[in-house]
């Protein structure tokens, strides 16, 4: 049994030494509990941001994990129930009813789609689509960062929710080439090359109508330039900021007022209400295979420091995830 | 029969010789149009963008007027009809119905209200409060540049449609006295004085939950300090930067995604379907004498370029207007 410990605050980008991998301590099992083994962790580009303040030192790092019960002092759970809880970044976790969830798991939809498509990084895509954006059938959108978690799972829903045209930028011609042939984008920019803009327009040359953005900066900035009048932007992240370089407030702000554009913020914490209605939406797509939850899935435990830095560094497509045992 | 032109496009601050108070050229008068004695002139802040480019260099400035019909060649009109149309900065003004609309005069409301809170001004705060901001009674509003035109109108209509805290924001003492005395504003603060963000969070203590915009730079940033989470922005102008100083982005633009909030600019121009919905609403209003067209009167054609750069300067309360005749 052992964790993953924040053990000194990053400053820019995260290194190694940040974090210690050590036995656990204080997973004390008492009445209404249950010990659970972790299957899979989830690494966040938010995690980045709750290292400066909200994850405190000496203490394990927390997020999304899937386990499998071994031990349980709660009527709620056999031993061999699946649950899914937020006490990941250690292969065991003492859950309660109240902090986790059990896992219903539907004939041929793999495990840890719950912590992909089906999860938190699928539900903040299907919220900035459908109550954020509100987008209709037919219409141009863009996504940044799209071959990542939150991008590919967007790209899937939104073509399924009927999306005329959609535009997704990445890092790499690779990325760029799998984005077109794999997820079904339908033009894919790479941002590192020529001007962003530039590629955004050339892509959607009547303009887009909605843009869903975890990168904020320059990708802003350039969708706000392109985005058709009356326009609108999803906002759930700002990851080119997260290691203290950049700058999320763009030049041409004042287009939304030129331009009658809504550019609205949302947490994907705050619309858990959703997740019954996606599941649904979701677990037929994924049994037919019309669906994929995308993955980058690296094995071992001891790998989570270095698979959260290489998400931090754009390696994975798909969601990246940990898998342990 | 006079005409004020644009001589010279302002380089920062607009000064005197920019323009030039000539004879009129070009009043011709061909069937199907009537000439227009103006009696009342508009001057507003978006004239300056206007003078950026749009308008022309020797021609007469553009802006919102009501005038008498003297002579008509259309059967639209009659001699006597008063209308309103959008081009100002001239004594006389030659129009057809299609560039004009026909003021109905109600009993016991001024004439000039139509450029007031019953015109753009007020539909610009009206538009603000009802359609983007949706506000809701009880709801705790902050207003910049609250002194102005469409200030006073969003204070004097918020109050109407059941705000709980009115805190407005403007630029002297006096003036700020006159807001919480005469205007109904619960809170008004001299941002010239001290912090705006301290002020604004002492003023609404619970936090604001809408914002109407039309300053833009360091108040739009202390505002997304101070709104709740789930705040509203109502975004309409950005007069802090229309000189060229100041920046319109705020620093703390990312708290709209970490508070949830929404950012949506409009302009009026495309949201005049509203016009007979706030006319029904406030006509009966004026006449009760519940509410009034704040407005400050320089009199005089020749006064026009002075009431507009010290409409920029803000020292007008309510809406800046010139009486002709």
């Amino acid at each position: 049994m052992r964790e993953i410990r924040l053990v000194s605050r990053p400053t820019g980008f995260p290194i190694a030494s940040n974090f210690e991998l050590v036995p656990s301590a204080g997973l004390e099992l008492v009445p209404g509990t249950a010990l659970v083994e972790n299957l899979w962790l989830s690494v966040d580009p938010y995690m980045r941001q709750m290292m400066d303040g909200l994850w405190s030192l000496g203490a394990p790092g927390e997020g999304r994990a899937l386990g499998r019960v071994v031990q349980s002092l709660t009527p709620a759970y056999e031993v061999g129930t699946i649950v899914f809880h937020t006490q990941g970044w250690r292969t065991h976790s003492v859950v309660t009813p109240e902090t986790s969830r059990r896992i219903d798991l539907a004939p041929g939809v793999p495990l840890s789609a719950h912590l992909g498509i089906l999860g938190g990084t699928g539900l903040s895509a299907y919220t900035g689509l459908k109550r954020i954006l509100q987008l209709q059938p037919g219409e141009t959108l863009f996504i940044s960062a799209a071959a990542g978690g939150v991008g590919t799972a967007a790209a899937r829903i939104a073509r399924l929710l009927g999306a005329g045209r959609i535009v997704g930028s990445t890092g790499s011609a690779v990325k760029a080439k799998w984005l077109e042939s794999e997820v079904g984008v339908d033009v894919a920019l790479n941002y590192r090359e020529g001007s962003l803009v530039d590629q955004l327009a050339a892509a959607a040359p009547d303009g887009i109508d909605a843009y869903l953005d975890n990168v904020g900066g320059e990708h802003l900035a350039a969708a706000i330039d392109v985005l058709k009048p009356g326009g609108r932007i999803a906002w759930c992240g700002a990851v080119s900021t997260y290691n203290g370089d950049g700058v999320v407030a763009p030049h041409n702000l004042f287009e939304v007022v030129e331009k009658e554009l809504r550019l609205e913020g949302f947490l994907v914490r705050n619309n858990l209400d959703l997740r019954p209605e996606l599941i649904e939406f979701l677990t037929p797509q994924l049994q037919s295979g019309a669906v994929v939850s995308d993955e980058t899935v690296v094995a071992g435990f001891e790998q989570t420091v270095d698979a959260f830095l290489a998400m931090l560094r754009g390696e994975n497509t798909g969601k990246m995830l940990v898998q342990l045992g």
